[in-house]
């Protein structure tokens, strides 16, 4: 035990033997790298398959707070790397992970965030090959921010994206909506309720692979982070050049979600999920894609939503329950800061 | 033009249309990337060949100030991520970068530093293909932050790595130490006289290919970044179970940055680079690597310092100009925060 403070301090981000030992005691030590040169090293034997492709992604996340009902910045960070992959049809393999810590951060919070991401990790069958850390002085960041990078290889003949989104492929979610964006609410103190709420933070590679292989036409998918489902509804209308229909009393939605949306004046469809995506599928596979999820805890919830239509090219539409309908338009404002 | 806000707002960040148009209007516009999906889809031919192997790297960007003389952050977090590529034999490809941005960080300030990246990227011969921007309010970050990942190939048969340094291996590193380190101090107004010290910040992905190319049987090297020459040998030497032996009249210094470090009671040999590396190459090759560095602008400088040795395992010595020795150790508490 190399490491004797509590604290994390300047020197521990200078590049001399603090620096070292913090990350080989806190982050090497769980993490386990291949090898310990400054790049990990990696044997491509999927990637050197004809017609393979490689998929490579990035987010920072500033979560606030740092642990939440049902996660952390450490799950989150993982998990929103992993599904960035997913939703593309590719196969998660690696992960980078790079932090940067404010002077004074307790150590104990490291290793758990840490020990989560490889928790995390490991059930989501990708490893964190390589990783970066910085330490910044009191107050010139929050904690702690995570970015996490991450490789794929697309299997030879996938091509899923927007673009291939037809009138008459159907929407399936894989679970009820907005708990991330509304556990978060509720973890921050703003509301004067308490609830139960947890965020729906998860790894989604294992849950894409079953639906591809239920049902191999899908055509595109999105993970519902930031803006939800709207904006992601949004944006695929948009490059599909297609109109998209969805239907209220088909959304899945968790009553205190509701509640606490109600309360706010916040609309269920923007709040971000960490643990949901929509995959739009042909019509004829449908049944089979909404089994595949079902089949598997994080699709326990999933539900048909909607389906892309002839008219309306770019625009969303939600018949409402009571018959009428309305435009479910992208975000123009800004819902929730650092929600992920 | 879609962006009319001088400042980035939270709404900038907030998953909706402010988001995308700051991203399309800033970010996309100048990188290209390949799609617009979440994740770059890249075809992978170079690592199809037998034997290829993937390299992966990642890190997090927090210098202050943003923009110094000789780069600016985008600068540095393109160089520093090529070079960690580069130093592991890899051929580097592809970059992501992910932005941590401050409520009322100039727009002006944002393209400055993405046209700086495309610039370098360019130059490297590597391409930015995917990001993320994230947005915190005022106080939550210093106005900036940017973390690239990277990806490259090691062509078949390619090894280098620390653990091959053997006795009689020579040092070579590409020019004069500590410019970035010094340079950095000067603009941050710490210093009472003014110098017209630059930025070392350097991509030198096209030196190590040259340098591989003329000596083949190069067994490692390292960027100098923080910790410096001293980090750097002490890493080796411990890895490689060898001593390193180096004399103080070989190492090539600006007499500014040794008056800078005399000054302020700092040594050379730990101040950061950004554009230097050192690399051990057998005896037989180290005038061929020589000349393949001198022969390019980035190496210019470049000069032989020293070369691993049978005794003192583990530890570096350096003949001192009066003829004694001393052992030069790992850093050990800190010496410049936030210097790349």
């Amino acid at each position: 035990m190399a490491l004797r403070d509590d604290k994390v301090t300047l020197s521990h981000g200078g590049g001399g033997k603090a620096m070292r030992d913090l990350i080989e005691e806190v982050f090497t030590a769980v993490f386990e790298p291949p090898g310990m040169e400054d790049q990990a090293v990696l044997e491509a034997a999927a990637l050197a398959e004809p017609g393979a492709r490689l998929a490579f992604t990035t987010d920072s996340f500033v979560v606030t707070p740092i642990e939440f009902p049902g996660g952390d910045i450490g799950k989150i960070a993982v998990c929103g790397t992993v599904n960035d992959l997913a939703v593309g049809g590719a196969v998660p393999l690696w992960l980078s992970a790079a932090f940067i810590i404010e002077e004074g951060t307790e150590i104990a919070l490291l290793r758990r965030v840490v020990a989560s991401m490889a928790r995390e990790a490991a059930a989501a069958g990708v490893r964190i090959v390589t990783g970066d850390t910085k330490v910044v002085g009191r107050g010139a960041c929050d904690t702690l921010f995570v970015t996490t990078s991450g490789v794929g290889v697309i299997p030879p003949g996938r091509a899923m994206g927007a673009a291939r989104v037809r009138p008459g492929d159907v929407a399936i979610v894989n679970g009820v909506l907005g708990d991330h964006g509304a556990a978060i609410l509720a973890a921050r103190g703003d509301l004067a309720l308490s609830t139960d709420l947890q965020s729906d933070c998860a790894a989604l590679g294992h849950l894409m692979a079953d639906v591809l292989a239920a049902a191999p036409g899908a055509k595109a998918a999105r993970d519902l982070t930031r803006g939800g489902l709207a904006s992601a509804l949004n944006e695929i209308a948009e490059t599909a050049g297609c109109g998209i229909e969805i239907a209220e009393e088909d959304l899945p939605l968790r009553a205190e979600v509701v509640g606490v949306c109600e309360i706010l004046g916040l609309d269920p469809l923007y709040l971000a999920n960490e643990g949901r995506l929509v995959v739009f599928v042909p019509e004829a596979e449908a049944a089979a894609a909404l089994s595949a999820m079902r089949a598997r805890a994080e699709g326990a919830g999933a539900a048909v939503i909607g389906r892309a239509v002839e008219g309306h090219v770019g625009q969303v539409r939600m018949r409402t329950a009571f018959g009428g309908a309305r435009i479910v338009d992208m975000l123009v404002g800004e819902q929730l800061p650092r929600i992920c």
